[in-house]
């Protein structure tokens, strides 16, 4: 069996891309030794690109009231129930790295009610997964079981905003059927 | 009955956002005659707003492939299937305004599969549907099925990105519990 | 695109109707100025329209326990729930009238949980909703929610028996691909 | 364990009732030797029981296009995907004994698709569930699947309007706890 | 309609069986009068038909912590939730016999929230069936919820092993075709 | 965050068991240098865990029809159907093993409609799965479309029978929460 593509639709070159993009693309190269597939399987739309990094960088480059740990929990739980295979594996990934912990990833994307987690995860993770399966249901009374926890209004919107940019995310990565990097599956396992 | 807020999370003043957020939101307060409230509650994110608009604008604004009522048509029917009230009412009136058909909305919130719409429209909205429901099991059948209307690798992208950006966009209006303006109830009605 | 017949099976002429329906249809279109398709695509079946338009009457034509309008906004609701065009459109036209509300309608057939209704109205929908997607499941303890809230026997026997009965209604107006007369969109929005 | 009420809701006097429906009531008694309790559970509110018995004559005391025991397959398969006590216990009665077949009614219940049937009457069956379950797909490439088999307008009209009047049913029965009659358990197994 | 054959697959003579298995088959003909069609069936593969009886003996074939017919309920509502021909009619005939109650099998069947049993059994099918149905989400609560009505780490342990062992057992009968014998469908009825 | 236990259930000392179950876990032990919990968990009931065994030998240790690595590449796409931490983790190490591929295993669990197998393997999951999810629905041409890719009976049984062999195994994990054993996690990653 042979690999397959790692999109379905056209792919461009790194050299032909604006200038922020492919400096953004080198850096992340220079940085993780490979560059990840989803910085070319969307560049074939420039604009659109950029405004998903913009937005995913808001989202998940800080560490206040969230750890970007949990931030990844998130992310690899909610994309497990879209059965988006780019974004669990990558995302595992980054997981396993922030935490420094090789068994959370595959815990979290399997069944995040068994993982060895906090109660106050299992709160956030539990909400995340509402918000990506069956927003229509939020309720406040979703957000007074977050408080408790000490999650707070930022600390929510997080949460939420987290599992609403990766149901785009693992929309995208199944339309194009985004193939992850080879690399992706051994980082973090030690 | 007194009517919700249009958040569940802080509202900024307008006054207080930063100047491009500003400026584009008093051009469309100029142009529209109100402030739809999609970007009073999002923008207690500004970095995230002015994510999500420069992402909006990349998928929307153009007429190329589908049409600008085309794209308003995927928008409402695959919120209609995440019971999103701001989005269903909010784009429903841009359909209507785009189509110029008061009718048209509401069939296809309600069930795009009965709306007086061709049936190289339905094609798309049976695709866009795929994506917002079920992306898992998008497969290269669903897109040889597009082709066969004429749609192309552009378009075909064009149609599960938009379902993947308002299955974002849902998501964080059912978060933050985000309330239809009034105005558009009737716009484009006649 | 033209728009769809009004049924998928023979429509018969009003004047060849029996007298009964033919007089209560005459008299239905006097009052509202067009004759709601609903009655020209059940007379195919006149015994069944009968039997169906006496049944509607014992269950929607009163006021006590629940008002007219509350009345249809659990048809507009469950209806909504079953994607069917012709009720949606047809009663959420009524109930705007009925509660001279514009908003209503389109607010309980999108998401009943963010409409702007009562706790009561609430307690109403959800237990109506049950009982037309998940019966099976019916408990004594759901009539006892309703019980808190001021329902008596006799206004849970009409809701649950209102979602029943639309049940029926959503699907044969879904077997015939009944068409939501034109009149209906704009009705009740000033 | 003693038995359950037959219904959750008050339960009249069969002297006490309208004419009409005392005596329907007794010629059933007469016959059947016991009053199946639907009769009783519904007298509860006899305009409803009134038009209720018309539409159910209408649709299933006929014999053209499908047989009696036909409509019973349909009341039994449908009931049972609603999980209703009352309409699977007593509708499998019926279909016993019309069927003369004392398997039927069980395979029917617990899985058309292995009962042995004709694969004509499987096609009935399958567009059945569809309209019972899922009406909001029917599509006119379903009832060309019917013709088919030779199922013309007025059969598949029977066939949706009998699904949809048991949707109806079974939720009746599921809202007020329609216990089966005991004597229904053994009719027509021999 | 001529009968179904009693399985997909080839099934092999008695005569021919390892001797263990056809001493047990012919055991239970001469105790019953007939051979239930799951022995020739899975003997197809002797090697999984004699693991197949010491699991389900091992489970079934005990009274403590649940009697013997409270087992055959679990067997029973479980399989009519897999939609299991063989599993329904062979076990609810056993269920019969062993509560000797005629009505018992039915009622667990269509709807185990109706059926005349205590609250502990329901408890007790409410369990088999999330085990069933949704064992993912079994959680600690659930097993409290258990204990409270008596049953300790033994019976619980029970309840789910025989839930999962049908979860198997039905989608073997399915697989095959598996035919229910006649016979059972009167067993048990008086 | 301290780990789970391996059992909600007692669990017995190695020791104390039946002397087959006792050498058979030892084996296992000295060839892979651990104990896989679910030896542990379910040696609770000895007679229940020799049937298990006996039954998993039966259908995984042998090469006809499908490959050692195809049967794996069942368990796990099931198991992660059905969110069993213990199937998903502990069969994925050695599906890795079997297919000499470290990739494979996240594959099939994520989605195994993009994983990087053959047409024919893709056939044999598809089976798998429905048998798992949705076992009334499999119908004859279902093994007519197995048998395009020259699975014949005996290989169809093998893929049906591991489905539903693992829809108990699934079930029983997840009844008990068992834990997988650590070692699992990196074996056969390379």
């Amino acid at each position: 069996m042979t690999d397959r593509p790692i999109s379905r639709f056209p792919v461009p070159e790194i050299a032909g891309l604006p200038e922020d993009l492919r400096s953004r693309i080198l850096a992340v190269q220079e940085k993780s030794g490979f560059v990840p597939n989803v910085f070319l399987v969307l560049a074939h739309r420039p604009a659109e690109l950029r405004a998903f990094l913009a937005y995913h960088d808001a989202l998940m480059e800080k560490d206040e009231g969230l750890s970007k740990a949990e931030r990844e929990m998130i992310v690899v739980a909610t994309s497990a129930a879209n059965n988006c295979p780019y974004c669990v594996v990558a995302h595992g990934a980054i997981l396993r790295v922030r935490a420094t912990d090789p068994r959370i990833a595959d815990q979290v994307a399997i069944n995040h009610r068994k993982a060895d987690i906090t109660p106050r995860q299992r709160a956030m993770l539990d909400f995340a997964m509402k918000v990506a399966t069956d927003s229509r249901a939020v309720a406040d009374e979703d957000l007074a079981a977050l408080r408790i926890f000490g999650f707070d209004d930022e600390a929510i919107w997080d949460i939420g905003a987290i599992a609403a940019f990766f149901a785009m995310s693992n929309r995208l990565a199944n339309l194009t059927a985004m193939r992850p990097n080879d690399e992706f599956y051994m980082l973090g396992r030690r």
